[in-house]
């Protein structure tokens, strides 16, 4: 399995005495999480690349072509697979994704390629770059009626924590949880893991979008670490109305959720949370 | 102090009884990690887009390119400074750091840019792109002689948290910590923190390279997350022979410290840590 690899681990470790020199030795086998390239070309021009955790490729590269405003979902896809890339031995590397967009998407020429690249590092002027950003999206968060309790925020991070698989065995990736909150509690939709953060919101937001449930209306993303302006972008893109991260947010993550109406929290440590916009959102 | 910026947020914690209605709800300043976008140009062409954390912006790009291996020292810089951005309201953004090579040393033409973006998030498949890594670094770490005691080596995420003074006002950003380790333990050279794992590095390695010290034999770079393939690359680069992180390695990461015979250290944890390549290095 290509998410995960055994390798040798030395494991040093102080022994029971005071005794600097008194050390216990084992050397053993441990998992360490997956990290490879991956290339998504569009009609077999090279578009990005971008180094994630082997495993559900096709919804990663679709969740970053809908980040990126290039489509806004399955309809706007003729075409997705693997493209030619061998390694040294002459074996399939899985390491090149080829997408085909379908008629009437405006194909990702070489200059748009450049644009797309500094526009998901946000572009030369914060200020400037979040104008474009809102205007770019295809999904409005800002009147989604959604409201969630503070009962149920609190619980997503045990609840995604509970599903990440990897992490269990690796200690070493980031997750995303797509969650609804009804009646009945928080219900987890899809969970993804990786070693970028990004990438593990991009999974998630692909498979969805596969699915045909863009915009992703009434839901919650939850994340495992910070919420970066990248994140709060690509859950914009989605039309995700709360986000809501284990540790902090950016400057940048807040002002932009503000401006595209999203709920930013961070913080979420079991009895509290932050909320750094819409508030209103969340209820007693 | 951009590195920072306050915000309102609302604070939501559950109350004393088992009631769930009952929430405390106060609304104060919170301090935020900076988060804005810098664009590295060279001779006034684009190169790179990063989002880093305001401040030490030189020493970014500086070590920024010596990670791509475009310059191994500041002897490769005739000049390095802000360029024209401005915001919207007219003020300068200094978003735009300019780069100007020394003679001799190679432009980068807009085909090495494609090169190096692809580079950075290390190539189409993983075997062949190490090797181009470890052809291209400039310095060689197999044979640094360096040994380090376990004790001072589970000393520093403890000396690097000591320093973490953006760490300690926002409670999310990275930070990386070079140290020489004598005879007198444990010494710390320069820290740096940023919303970006690799700027944090970046900035240390830039530092050191404008004050002329790459290689930076006989030195350990301790992070406070997790050590990917990006980081163990960008400390071959900069030749240091020991990375040691608080968190898990990624597979690759591991594989490219073996590659080049750093000594690559994960899960370092007060009393026990791991050593994925080269342990001989690690003394009780």
């Amino acid at each position: 399995m290509r998410a995960t690899k055994r390798r040798p681990v030395v494991r040093l470790r102080r022994g029971a005495t005071a005794d600097a020199a008194d050390i216990v030795t084992d050397t053993r086998a441990d998992t360490l999480a997956g990290e490879e390239p991956m290339e998504i070309r569009i009609g077999g021009v090279a578009f990005t690349v971008t180094m994630r955790t082997p495993g559900d490729d096709f919804d990663l590269a679709t969740g970053f072509l809908v980040g990126e405003g290039l489509i806004s979902g399955a309809a706007d896809l003729l075409r997705i697979g693997y493209g030619p890339g061998v390694d040294a031995a002459g074996s399939a590397t899985y390491n090149i994704v080829d997408v085909t967009l379908a008629d009437g998407v405006p194909a990702a020429d070489p200059a748009i390629a450049r644009r797309v690249y500094i526009s998901s590092s946000c572009g030369i002027c914060g200020t400037s770059s979040i104008e474009q950003v809102t205007k770019q999206s295809w999904f409005r968060v800002a009147d989604d009626p959604l409201t969630v309790s503070l009962e149920a925020l609190l619980a997503l991070p045990e609840l995604l924590r509970a599903g990440q698989q990897l992490f269990r065995r690796t200690g070493g990736v980031h997750a995303a949880g797509l969650f609804t909150v009804g009646q009945d509690g928080p219900q987890l939709q899809c969970l993804r893991e990786d070693v970028g953060r990004h990438n593990a919101v991009d999974k998630v937001i692909g498979r969805a979008a596969m699915e045909g449930r863009l915009p992703l209306r009434g839901t919650v993303l939850q994340v495992s670490g910070r919420a970066s302006f990248e994140l709060v972008q690509k859950a914009s893109m989605a039309g995700i109305p709360l986000l809501s991260a284990v540790s902090a947010p950016s400057a940048l993550a807040a002002e932009l959720a503000e401006e595209v109406g999203m709920t930013l929290a961070g913080f979420s440590r079991g009895n509290s949370i932050n909320l750094y916009s819409r508030p209103d959102r969340v209820t007693g």
